[in-house]
């Protein structure tokens, strides 16, 4: 049974096929996000700030570092998106008690978080690709992390499963040569637009199955391309992620704002036996209703969390009386 | 493959692997509905007549049929239900052309439903019970009919998987005895409800895949027991029904008047290819967007409908032009 241990400075999060779904959260990225590369560019963190705290509150259990800012001022990413990685994560970690994921195209960017980040980050991440495999696996093996495997090679991203399951497998057995250990592995197996190509949806959950079953290694995935290019997508991933977790998907990198998407993983989880006796839905239930009586779904989520540890501190206080 | 073929006087629906879910409307059904029995045992088909509209509007494919009324004047069911029966089958056809499941624990009045229906019906059900199966697998052939298989026996229902899966390969064999062939059974392997039986979601889920994979039978359910007793049922069913689907199952008796449970459905459906060139689910985000808007669902439906029959009249036109 493969687990992938994934740590913080004082939180541990376990991705494993016995484990309740991982959600990494996936909004701090600037890709697209024009507003917010100007703001890293321009050294202002208030959005990172708020990202990181409504992801975690809406149920995040990791989240996705990305710091890949063109500058305006200096088009070179490998001068510049080192250090803003190491500021992003400092900012990151002075807020929340989360594990977090170094995402980055650029080596030294994932070096520099590495060096940054207190307990084990998941790194993302490694391909298929020669010249990556050779700059990413030996920091996944000297800073003894787990790594994000994406699907593709040089040849691109390949339309076939089966070419794409022979990608993950090549890069576990690459990894294995540098001493890294499949349960350090955490494949994307690539997910197309189900409205581009129709088969999409089965292919993911047939690899998904034999990876876990032939590799043994947990799996993730940028949840929400599934849906690209179709109205009302929520509705899509909403179907998409029980069905993918149903198959043995163990984690997706995605937005946890959301709580269509958030409402099917924590009833999957129970449907799995990964919620003890339903508390977590039960729970989730609470802050559901008070969203559909129109409050905000960070806002729900923290006012549950708070009455919780409220409670909590009552039994406290009555177990020292 | 299984291809489990029912049939109203002139449409037909294909159960099968490579085929939409089935939805089979469940509403038509006095047990827990005090109110329809009353007004059934008084002669009054209002309601009936309601509720095959809507759920055929909202997308059921199938409608069960269960006039199961204990009547005040008379406790007997085996006297008063096939009468009932009877009467509201000619009242269902009379309105709408969809399939038709004819659904009592009254074999007579199973009968009178077998002589009714135009067409080919669903029968619901037999069981592993030695009476039942007598009493049933005969009907089943000469009649020449599909039929639901559920998965409890003379013992009750077991709450062991693997001894319910016994069950159903138990009733498929007898069924052959019969010269009943496994493509007209359909097996309902029994949902148990997750907040009593953690395991429930898992269980169903293998017994699907293994009844698919052994036996080479399409599969049922009553998909709203998975939920039973918790809070936020629909947000239970509709990570339910999408997992259900991705391990096989073909059909579910459930109430399809409800948005977010046919949802899940149509997204399943385009999940596992089954919904080309994503035609249905732009069709149902439509719906959706109606709803949110404040319209009822069968409104919605029913207007998207004959918008589509008018699209479809005007193109007509322009070929006769």
């Amino acid at each position: 049974m493969a687990r992938t241990v994934v740590e913080s400075r004082t939180r541990t999060v376990t991705i494993g096929f016995d484990e309740p779904f991982c959600v990494i959260g996936e909004r701090i990225n600037p890709t697209g996000r024009k507003k917010l590369a100007a703001e890293l560019e321009a050294g202002d963190f208030s959005t990172v700030e708020k990202d990181a705290l409504e992801q975690v509150a809406c149920g995040a259990m990791v989240l996705d570092i990305n710091a890949g800012v063109v500058y305006n001022s200096n088009p070179d990413p490998n001068q510049t998106e080192p250090p803003l990685m190491r500021q992003v994560l400092r900012t990151v970690m002075a807020l929340v008690d989360v594990p977090l994921c170094i995402d980055s195209s650029v080596p030294a960017a994932l070096e520099a978080g590495l060096e940054e980040v207190e307990g084990r980050p998941l790194l993302n991440s490694v391909t298929g690709e020669e010249e990556r495999l050779e700059a990413i696996l030996p920091l996944v093996k000297k800073y003894d992390v787990p790594v994000v495997a994406i699907s593709n090679d040089d040849t691109g991203i390949s339309e076939d499963p089966d070419v794409r399951f022979a990608v993950a497998k090549k890069i576990v057995e690459r990894a294995a040569d540098h001493g890294i250990r499949p349960h350090d592995i955490v494949v994307d197996p690539l997910v197309m637009p189900v409205g581009a190509m129709a088969s999409a949806g089965r292919q993911v959950f047939t690899l998904v199955r034999r990876l876990r079953d032939e590799l043994g290694v947990n799996t993730t995935c940028g949840a929400s391309n599934i849906s690209f290019g179709l109205p009302n997508r929520h509705g899509i991933n909403a179907a998409f992620l029980p069905m993918a977790i149903g198959a043995g998907m163990t984690s997706a990198i995605m937005n946890p704002v959301r709580l269509v998407e958030m409402e099917a993983i924590r009833a999957a989880n129970l449907l799995m036996d990964h919620d003890p006796n339903g508390g977590r839905w039960i729970g989730f239930s609470r802050v559901a209703e008070a969203v559909n009586a129109g409050a905000s779904f960070p806002d729900a989520a923290r006012a549950a969390a708070d009455a919780g540890a409220g409670r909590g501190g009552r039994r406290g206080r009555r177990r020292s009386a």
